[in-house]
């Protein structure tokens, strides 16, 4: 019953119509972690500098997320900085890998056999690095991003062929496969290995398709879009955590689990950096999930 | 149990990515009147010149659509030609009104007290002489579009003013309420009276917008787009029409309405002018609206 979230931790400065943070935490390990202590036991994997600070190593703790597959490593943790002016493409300003140019994620035992295990957005190389430790894993899951679909399609192929659950944007969805309809694009995902290729739409919600079904879901309305940045990896986060807690990938766990991801992408992208996700009760979340079965 | 639709009946000259037609019947109320017609007994009320096809006028009888409310003037009936670049913007080749021009919409005896309504696009001034000759209807909805918004605002106003159900989408939502967000938006439009504003949201769906509730629906997905042409006054034709049969504007009738509306659409759109929606078995529409339950 518990997931591991492997994946970027960094320092985000971020420029929206809504104002700026500087050094907040970000990446795509801390999102989908912080998203996910809410449904299940999470452990997280990746690496900071000894520059990372205190405070969001004590968010990450009060959150009950795992710092067993944590290292701290000699430099400077991470750094993105990006700028929206649409609010559905980050414009990066700057990227500084520092401690993550030579990182290779090691799973610690602890992690070596929970029930779910998602690979966040980094490169599709460590993500075959860590699939190769693994030692068994109800669910595997991944995400990806348009970077990597230029930069390496073949090894994101090998990842996606080892994956049970596929996320990905209609965008990149389609930039992967050639296909315009998202619907075919993603069968043609699901032929290679695949149950199930969830499609995330922003703001109009998401599709998850199934080799004979698919199940459309809104995303839960926002009134005031502050920091779009993460809602992907929040999404994954709250389905995958939700998954950890089921015991069968069927119809109706599916649509709880989307739903659970919408919830935590929406109140992400109310609030800059992770703002959005930490500190809630939990009933709230619920809530909302159930406020988005009657709306549909 | 009848509903009447009033709005353009023409002939389009249209050219997609997929291909053209010329001169195929096209016009707000044929489209929205055969989409109806599967649901309710239809009128459809409007104009056409001496010129219109022998072979439309007897499409629109073997959909048993009353032709009671349709006048045939001296004169070519009104034409449109149009292309898609982008397949949710159409560029305007020409429009000769014709017969159109001078069109004053009457309301025959038959049509004065039918149970809906349906004010398709056309110039509000035309709808609002449509409404001082009616009766009693037990659901009264209009469509619009971006030309009238901009247009007369104020006409267009006092039409919003008197219907239950108002369609509109997007795009067209937050020019005439200048406000981002769709459903701060569409609740401004609430507030002028109407008891339903349904959002059109093209690929994605749509939203049901009422005082207390929200509805999201999902298109029914379209493998091969051919012709956009009429989506919209499919959706509102087949919506009214499901509406029609009904005796309450309540949760459930509005989600088989939305569903009926949203099938409609997308068999429309899946060939050019109406040939997508007409000659259906009515088996085929069910079917589809139980998928679309099924999918959410």
């Amino acid at each position: 019953m518990s997931l591991v979230v492997v994946g970027s931790i960094g320092l985000d400065t971020i420029e929206t119509p809504q104002g700026k943070v500087q050094d907040a935490l970000g990446g795509s390990a801390s999102y989908a972690s912080l998203a996910a202590s809410y449904f299940s036991p999470t452990f997280i994997v990746g690496v900071v500098g000894e520059d990372f600070p205190e405070a969001d190593l004590e968010l990450l703790k009060r959150h009950q997320i795992s710092l067993d597959g944590l290292e701290t490593k000699p430099g400077a943790t991470f750094r993105w900085s990006g700028r929206y002016q649409d609010w559905n493409q980050a414009e990066t300003l700057s990227t500084e890998l520092n401690v993550f140019a030579d990182f290779s994620p090691q799973l610690p035992k602890s992690c070596r056999c929970c029930s779910s295990l998602l690979l966040a957005n980094i490169h599709p190389r460590l993500q075959l690095q860590v699939l190769d430790q693994t030692e068994r894993y109800d669910w595997v899951a991944c995400d990806t991003m348009n970077y990597w679909i230029k930069l390496c399609p073949d090894e994101l192929t090998e990842v996606i062929r080892r994956m049970d659950i596929f996320f990905v944007n209609e965008q990149e969805l389609r930039l992967y496969t050639g296909i315009e309809n998202i619907f075919a694009a993603a069968r043609s995902l699901l032929a290679l290995g695949p149950k199930l290729v969830v499609v995330k739409r922003g703001e109009y919600g998401s599709v998850a398709v199934m080799p004979d079904d698919l199940f459309f879901a809104p995303a839960y309305p926002v009134e005031r879009l502050v920091d779009p940045t993460g809602a992907g990896d929040c999404f994954a986060g709250g389905f995958m955590s939700y998954l950890g807690t089921q015991s069968e990938l069927n119809k109706a766990v599916i649509r709880n689990a989307v739903r659970c991801g919408s919830v935590l992408a929406a109140l992400n992208v109310g609030s800059f950096s992770v703002h959005g996700i930490t500190g809630l009760d939990p009933d709230t979340i619920w809530a909302k999930v159930h406020q988005l079965r009657n709306w549909a």
